[in-house]
């Protein structure tokens, strides 16, 4: 007895990084509206005026022929396409305000739409840091590392692209590799990228075979979500209209983000970027409900701004977080879900990185986004995964989800009587009311070190990202695989093997 | 002319630290309510009966016997006073939901209440920290040269007490030396200790001397405001009951702010911890209202939790950031103006600094306090003003006021004529909507670095704290005191050495 005691307190000591347990979050709270009703009629307005007035460019010719049948007008000789106002409200009405994507263990389960939100990993990062290795490209290894530890965060719910872009594997294949990691190192929702139709349609095999069903049930219950960036300004370039246009197909969501960057890609001003954004975003998701009509899809939002003395993108500013907040006004506009973001564009997991993340990540929370790509890792605008940052951002988004569960006023929570019996001057360490709520009361930190100075000093004076170092390899340390069914994974690997064999990607 | 345009570039580069002009500001933005209707009554009930029930120690004989002929019941044997629900509102609702506190200098005037929002300096730290000379305790040095640090930093708007204690001049006269260096090293509003009668009237002294005035119109244009944290729970004890009612005599504003910290001195949940702030603040104020019907005051929330392992106060918690909304919910109830913070827990100005105080940050804005105490320079839960957090936190709080001016939309800021011209795949650097822009379009940070990570890696690889660390010794280096007529300066100097010579404070 005295034995299995020792044995469960060494359990829980070893390796025991202290997290919140997994659970899906929905925000209680009203959105913060920076727009007014009319200022947001106006910006729709201007966006249907650059609809129907100028037209967005579809550099893929079938695409373009595709909506053109389905109401788009072709603008002659060009490749634009303009949309009429009332085309674009129609097809639009036809997504859903809701969908659930399902993971292969249910329990990892998300739902998009309404007061639901989620929050996901760094995506499409070509390089990794950390502080014992520092700056560098990413690989393979460091690819299956970052989704070891998304696997062991909590906070982190679904994979967002890539972590790190695995460049010492050859891009004709990488996918296979990419797919068959974040299947069998995670439980959780992933993406794969819309670039051309072949890496999509090897998606859809690798998630059926890893759930065990088939298409029909994929269509009925999806799994993946792909973003697309549109190339800012007006236009939408054939790999990603042919990604989208396989993804549509399988009723798999797309996630139609321009990349609106103001005084670069668009306007320089957050009003302009905002148009151009809301532009943007209707056409794809306009054309996703030509090729699927009721195919989950999700509006995005990434308008930040440049620094207008050097160029360089600017993230986590207060135009960014405006710019977020008015992104999901717009997306309610149209009852659409809505993807944002936890940016920065710091090079070091310090006071910079953590204030522009959490203006971003306040813009996307009361912004009331469904889906915070990019919650945990990012940093230099996107240029970075970092180890650290991750388990920085997982605090963050800890005290997010936190923030988020209502107060409960009660008899029991107002602990008049404990008031009554502590009395004036008295203290509430030793009350009743206290000690039943000793482990329970507050959140528990992941990384924050709430020590005195002085034992903080004597300890190493470790500053946060130390803290986060420590931690990650810890994770990484007790990483156990999330159960998979062996044959399954015999039949990825055999899916896997064949795709190589047969060279991978060959075009679009 | 060359020589001029040479001469005109060097003023500008010579200490030229780019911040935002002093400003002052209101949040457009609808509070965030974390309180449902039924919640707030229920704490509002709550906080009654304790007063009703309970009571609140009065530990000085003659403000006990003042509050008991003006309708409190004495608690026969006990040092406590009952407060009857209605006496209480009734008595609230003599206060003024806003005023206008004046400054030396009229161009630094502040109103509190309503939307308005004020951010203000660290107050009452012991110690003080730079990354040169490390963490100590304060002097009269540090004092004086954190005002300077503050009267640079346009975004901190008043200045909350002494920055840091200056321990190095005797107590009895010490608030004489920081009274001084307030007023001429500053031209903002500020704060004397509610520490006994004789400080705040020697502070009335010298606020009608700075502005050449008597008490008359310090009364109808009232200059100082003053922090009362009672001595939770229930108890306000004498000096702070002297001070206090010195400060409403002359009709100066006290800022009654219990110090409820759950699990500690209030209970383990923070519906408890917040039903006594309530009680507290508002025998307080009921108070206030019973010495000076009408003197303006404001009520004060600065409800946390401590860590139950440890008994360590953590701030900028979520549970924190609740609390802070719950109590702007509060004060709009009684339509009292709020007072909120800016805390960290923090031992280093890093990613933990940053995001407790964005979290304090935004609980105080979207929780829409008037007076956010503890804007810039506060760590450790409040035992050291740094350096380089203040400048840090200059960051943070011009954040946040640039996130608090509405987006423009109309025609112009639209730009579709500029989304014409540069059309698909175009840039607009050099569009002319660009170009007239180009020197305000978007806020330029004061401490972020957005260089690409190679350019900022030759540069030195400086993190958020060692940019900061150059910029006060910038600042400071370039300090010019403000304007103050000799004459004044004298009078002020012989006040001092008048009562230096009369041994300063006597007693309470």
């Amino acid at each position: 007895m005295q034995r299995e005691q020792r044995q469960r307190r060494e359990r829980r000591t070893v390796g025991g990084i202290k997290q919140l347990p997994w659970r899906t979050h929905r925000n209680p709270y009203k959105p913060i509206e920076v727009l007014d009703g009319e200022q947001l009629e106006r910006l729709h307005d201007a966006s249907m005026r650059i609809l129907e007035e100028f037209g967005i460019e579809f550099l893929d010719d079938e695409s373009r022929a595709f909506a053109a049948r389905h109401g788009a007008e072709p603008v002659a000789g060009t490749q634009r396409l303009r949309f009429d106002r009332n085309l674009v409200m129609e097809l639009i009405a036809k997504a859903p305000s809701s969908f659930t994507l399902h993971a292969r263990n249910p329990a990892r389960n998300l739902t998009f739409g309404g007061n639901h939100i989620n929050f996901g990993s760094v995506a499409s990062a070509p390089n990794v840091s950390d502080l014992d290795r520092g700056r560098r490209p990413g690989t393979l290894d460091d690819y299956n590392n970052l989704l070891r530890l998304v696997q062991s965060l909590n906070a982190v719910q679904f994979i967002g692209g890539y972590p790190v872009e695995p460049a010492d594997v050859p891009p004709a294949t990488r996918h296979l590799d990419a797919h068959y990691g974040v299947i069998t190192l995670t439980d959780r929702i992933w993406h794969p990228y819309s670039l051309g139709r072949e890496r999509i349609l090897d998606a859809v095999e690798m998630i059926c075979i890893a759930r065990g069903i088939g298409k029909d049930q994929l269509k009925r219950e999806p799994s993946l979500f792909s973003i697309v960036n549109s190339n800012s300004p007006l236009r939408l370039d054939i790999p990603m209209l042919r990604g989208l246009t396989a993804m549509a197909e399988h009723g798999q969501p797309v996630v139609l983000t321009p990349f609106t960057l103001s005084g670069a890609m668009a306007p320089a001003t957050i009003a302009g970027a905002l148009a151009l954004q809301n532009a943007e975003a209707l056409a794809g998701l306009s054309f996703i409900q030509m090729i699927n009509p009721g195919c989950p899809c999700v509006y995005g939002g990434f308008t930040s701004n440049v620094d207008m003395k050097t160029g360089a993108p600017a993230f986590g500013t207060p135009e960014y977080t405006r710019a977020a907040m008015a992104g999901g006004q717009l997306a309610r506009r149209y009852k659409l879900p809505y993807r944002s973001s936890n940016t920065c564009a710091a090079n070091a997991v310090d006071a910079q990185a953590a204030y522009e993340s959490e203006m971003s990540l306040w813009g996307a929370v009361m912004g009331h986004a469904n889906l915070i790509l990019h919650g945990a890792g990012w940093m230099e605008g996107g240029l970075v995964a970092s180890f650290e940052k991750m388990v920085v951002d997982a605090e963050m988004i800890q005290g997010m989800t936190e923030f988020m569960r209502p107060l409960e006023i009660n008899d029991d929570t107002l602990g008049l009587d404990a008031i009554k019996e502590v009395g004036p001057g008295g203290h509430f360490f030793g009350s009743a009311h206290t000690l039943a709520r000793y482990e329970t009361a507050f959140y528990a930190p992941l990384v924050s070190d709430w020590r005195n100075f002085e034992t903080w000093r004597l300890a190493g004076a470790q500053d946060t990202a130390q803290r986060a170092n420590v931690i990650w390899k810890q994770l990484l340390n007790d990483f156990v695989p999330p159960p998979l069914d062996p044959a399954i994974d015999e039949a990825l690997k055999d899916f896997v093997a064949r795709r190589k064999a047969e060279g991978g990607v060959s075009g679009n």
